[in-house]
């Protein structure tokens, strides 16, 4: 019988334009939105590490209990690379999105969804794993 | 004149598999690990964050000057969901994967390949810009 390859993880790749070019040069703003964000995902915060740069930039990774958020920053160009990796069923990566292309108030961007998969894992045996 | 979207990342997304479950479930190399690919991706490593989990499973996020890696293992598949993302020319995401291959003695697996973009930055601009 075939198993179809189980999905571990849902993986939003964000690229944010248009942001706010203050906000993302502030270290202390970028991880306030990084914990808000991992609120709205429905997501377990464990710890925030994060950077400034000069003349400017900030790179910020918060670790969740279902995988992790991160953010690079380069706010001269209004931009910033988004990732929102989380596992479960109840955690929404696209809520994390949202949740900063509000907080950076960017006006564009897009998004690739990816599923990271593990063939070696059927659906019976991933339910209630949580790494 | 046409200005094509400037690249400001490799990202690298590698579903490692067969990996061997001792490495994939012990914090401290795991650490170490990410660790020795920061160096032969030639990244320059800030701090390392991470979590182990019971009754198995680590997560780990290794910030670096040139944005991050990152390592959630299910040691009980043999399973972990890296990725290696970091800017500039000199860095390799290639070479961080080859060597958490070899690490954890993954035997097969997935790799893809995300440029990530930022539309409003000429390449011009973006010579010299390190986030």
């Amino acid at each position: 019988m075939y198993a179809a390859p189980s999905v571990v993880g849902k993986h939003w790749i964000y690229d944010l334009q248009g942001g706010n070019r203050d906000l993302l040069n502030d270290e202390d703003f970028v991880k306030e939105a990084l914990s808000g964000a991992a609120t709205a995902a429905d997501a377990t915060l464990l710890s925030i590490s994060s950077k400034k740069f000069e003349p400017q930039g900030v790179t910020a990774v918060a670790l969740l209990a279902e995988s992790h958020l991160s953010l690079h920053s380069w706010p001269e160009y209004g931009y910033a690379a988004i990732d929102a990796f989380t596992c479960g069923d109840r955690t929404d990566p696209q809520k994390a999105c949202d949740y900063l292309r509000k907080a950076f108030e960017g006006t564009h961007g897009s998004i690739r969804i990816l599923k990271r998969v593990c063939p070696n894992i059927s659906l019976l045996q991933l339910q209630g794993v949580v790494p």
